[in-house]
């Protein structure tokens, strides 16, 4: 007799689940679901026109995705029902719905229905960076103790900036919201009835730490009176990865293929999942989840204040770590930016000549140059920069054109400025203290583009092991699955048992090569310069220049 | 009876021959023709190959293009033959000719046809950088008084690095030659049978200045022994713009068509032949010609040293000033760079619908952006810098760029660039003593991109007067062969009586837009910071990146 469980990974645009071999992880079926609504920006449905900055969704998508692709899953019956042993999820973060008092979407009363701060609002929402600016120099002013889990700056797409945006802007909505609830855990409730919160999440996004220091009421009262009440409208018993949030309902059960009361996991976050998925058990593992920007995950024993990282959460991603979280904001987006509005048209005509993609085609011509030859060199800042300087207002550069300079050059400019990027954080982390001990790759680009991991194993001087499945997320939320189902049921007793298990890289891991990294050193001095004189203040001309389009 | 001369404008690639009215300046008619061996570069007709930086040609092709240009306009009847009373013209410059003995170039001696360096080099030619550093360090060191005439740094364009060259890489035909002509003082040799040298060509390519100071033989001795003798490989005696080399040979004038014995005007360089055709008369006037590149002319009474100028010399563009030349290295050739390079398929696509050529199409996007609108700001060195920084090794850099930039935003940076460069130099100027009271232009791209005039307008806060006439050079050699006639023939008695008459701008000059000089001055603060972190050595990033380059 098999075990099997169901992974379901809820992205920005579409969610996707899987069916999985508990003993070997081998994905044996998915299916996936664009979100009827998508991301909503420019007006609300019912007309309400949206600040450029707002992303908000319909929370009804994503429960009609989960029970819709679990459903065409379970009906292809490709393993017997009784076989599947449990359920987990992931869904992007902080992505959260304001809930009234019989947790149900506040959108959905008609006092609050055309009010945008009523909706649900994504990860990338972006109208509360004066109020994730507002907390950052509280916190500093104040040396909160939380401070130093952050990188020293809160980030406008968590959720604590979001809820006093709320708090400032909407009092009305403030007043009337019983819990804000992370999609996740919206999710959890609906398969299994219970209000329960991901403590990834909290942690990560409301820089909550029972033992370390959360956000305390003075704090919040500081930055607006009222907003003390913040953490009262977080309501549910927070779950580490892997714990159960209860069985799953029978009607739900009945609707979905599956068998009523099997366990569903916690939620947990997108990026977060994927770890195990590659069946990475180690301390020190750094973890690049490569798309359309690049987040770094990194479990370590060592407790460090790492100068600008995303966040860092005891047990976040493996049990008795500190899981740090770093990024980039802009890779695949870079690349994608770059095919459309810098590809000159005989390149198109060359690659549909060949029969190729554009963009493989340009990747092709990039792969036959050796690194230094094009004398270009570029800031990867085309979205802002994540980490490790945390500043949305920078902005891109590219150095060193002359008369002959080719697309393709300057394509693989683009993406050793991104590797140049991530090297900044790795030294950052292991400068404060943090060792990164093995490097390993996933997420669609990490398949797509292999020139974009060998300049990355070149940049960095690391072997880097790539993940086997396309699919790390989901693949990660079944392994979660199979923890919060516990030995006893055919799952595994804990998290690194089941990572060990159902968690898997490519056979052969991408080598540096000593020739490029030689030169590739060199050129990483004069980005780390450059990246210094633009970005720590030397010369604010990127955010100068921001000010000046912004009044013209 | 009407009176009418004839100008010829020897350029990098064609000639033109104009056929004027001496009363008005109007075109009656023009030939052009291009040269039968155009550029030589890669390998010599026999098939010994160039080194990349060689760029030769071929003396014959430009008497042919001199030859066929006027008796083709001559052929056309367009006026008495008999009424045209003197040719002029104008030559890149420097681009010159070893000769032997007896006035033949040295390439036509089988002994030396396969040698590169018997063969006439172009302006362009780049081989010379090695000897003008090399010359510009001992200039400097030893303190000579012409340095101050050419902004400290030797240019390797000029006539002086390249006859080192010559001395110190092929000694054998450096021994042979008896005179390096210039090829316009060959083609007026041509048409006079006299060997005269231009004054203008010698002052600005070999540092001339009787007056002022010449490199002495123990500066050139220094340089390399036995460079000692290089001005007694410059025969002929030296005259003024304007001035008469001596009359038409009547074999040469039954050729062309032309009356035998019409003074034939002392030879002048392409770009500053130019000053008069826009009738300027006054000193402190600056004329900038806009083409793949830009040279900028002003005639000042005021003399001064201005740093990275490319030359100063007295009376070498209007009587009784000092006639100072400086230039942008790239800027139809930066425009011509995106076009091929830069501009996606959907731009070419709608330019293809809009039924115009994609780089007016692409002008009239960024036409319709504002100043400081694309948060862009761009540093113009995709050939180097050659005013006011004087360093080939400079390259190009674009910065704030995000995922929402667009390809008329980047062009119109380019463009704006361009401006900052314009206004580095005239600033400069300003600043070391010599006013610019007025600014004019003409050149292709002055007749073809008008948003590019607008923008130079706006950044420099100048009104700009264009010159009416799209041949503006063969126009101002007509000019000076009105000068040279003299007033007894129905020419005129000097320049200024010449240029006053023939010369013309369009009715309407350009004005700056206050609004827009406004943001221009923020932008252009940014700009100068730029050029000198980048330019001035606080950050020779670029520099390094070339010789990484050089290596890989």
């Amino acid at each position: 007799m098999g075990r099997y469980v169901i992974g379901v990974d809820f992205g920005t645009l579409s969610g996707r689940a899987v069916l999985c071999d508990a003993a070997t992880g081998e994905v044996l079926g998915q299916e996936a679901e664009n979100y009827r609504n998508g991301v909503i920006t420019g007006a609300l449905p019912c007309g309400t026109a949206l600040p450029d900055t707002f992303a908000l969704a319909d929370p009804a998508d994503y429960e009609a995705v989960l029970e819709n692709t679990i459903a065409r899953l379970t009906a292809r019956k490709l393993v017997p029902a009784e076989e599947i042993i449990g359920i987990g999820l992931d869904v992007t973060c902080s992505t959260f719905i304001p809930m009234d008092k019989s947790g149900v979407p506040l959108a959905k009363d008609p006092a609050f229905s055309g009010n945008p701060q009523a909706w649900m609002k994504m990860w990338k929402h972006h109208h509360a960076e004066k109020q994730a600016e507002k907390l950052t120099v509280l916190m500093n002013e104040r040396e909160e103790s939380f401070r130093t889990r952050c990188g020293g700056i809160i980030n406008a797409e968590w959720m604590l900036p979001k809820l006093l945006e709320i708090c400032e802007e909407a009092p009305e909505v403030w007043n009337a919201v019983e819990n804000f609830e992370e999609a996740g855990d919206m999710l959890v409730r609906h398969l299994t009835g219970n209000t329960v919160r991901s403590q990834v999440m909290t942690g990560y996004k409301m820089l909550e730490d029972p033992a370390d220091g959360t956000p305390d009421r003075a704090f919040l009262e500081a930055a607006c009176p009222g907003f003390g009440s913040a953490y009262d409208k977080l309501k549910g018993k927070r779950l580490l990865p892997g714990a159960s949030a209860g069985g799953l309902l029978p009607e739900v059960a009945a609707r979905i293929g599956l068998p009523a009361g099997i366990p569903v996991a916690a939620a947990n976050i997108d990026a977060h999942v994927a770890y195990p998925a590659l069946g990475i058990t180690e301390p020190g593992a750094a973890l690049m989840i490569l798309g359309t920007s690049c987040c770094l995950i990194l479990a370590s024993e060592e407790k460090a204040s790492v100068p600008g990282i995303f966040g860092a959460v005891k047990d976040g991603v493996l049990p008795g770590c500190i899981g740090y979280e770093a990024g980039q904001s802009a890779v695949g987006d870079l690349f994608e930016w770059f095919e459309k509005n810098g590809v000159p048209e005989y390149i198109g005509n060359a690659a549909k000549e060949a029969g190729v993609p554009v963009l493989q085609y340009l990747t092709g011509l990039a792969a036959e140059l050796k690194p230094g030859a094009s004398g270009l060199l570029a800031l990867d800042w085309w979205n802002g920069n994540r980490s490790v300087l945390s500043d949305v207002d920078l902005s891109g550069m590219i150095l060193g054109m002359t008369l002959k300079t080719k697309p393709e050059e300057i394509f693989r400019a683009l993406i050793e400025s991104v590797a140049f990027g991530m090297r900044e954080i790795l030294d950052t982390f292991e400068a404060s203290g943090v060792p990164v001990r093995s490097l390993y790759a996933c997420g669609g680009i990490s398949k797509k583009n292999r020139l974009l991991l060998r300049i990355y194993a070149d940049v960095l001087n690391r072997e880097i092991r790539v993940g086997e499945s396309d699919q790390c997320s989901a693949l990660g939320s079944a392994i979660f699955a199979a923890v919060a189902a516990g030995e006893e049921s055919g799952g595994y007793r804990d998290l690194r048992a089941a990572a060990s298990a159902m968690g898997h890289t490519e056979p052969e891991a991408v080598q540096p090569d000593p020739a490029a990294v030689a030169v590739y050193e060199q050129l990483f001095k004069e980005y780390r310069i450059l990246h210094d004189y633009f970005g720590r203040g030397t010369n604010d001309v990127m955010k100068r220049l921001s000010a000046i389009r912004e009044k013209n």
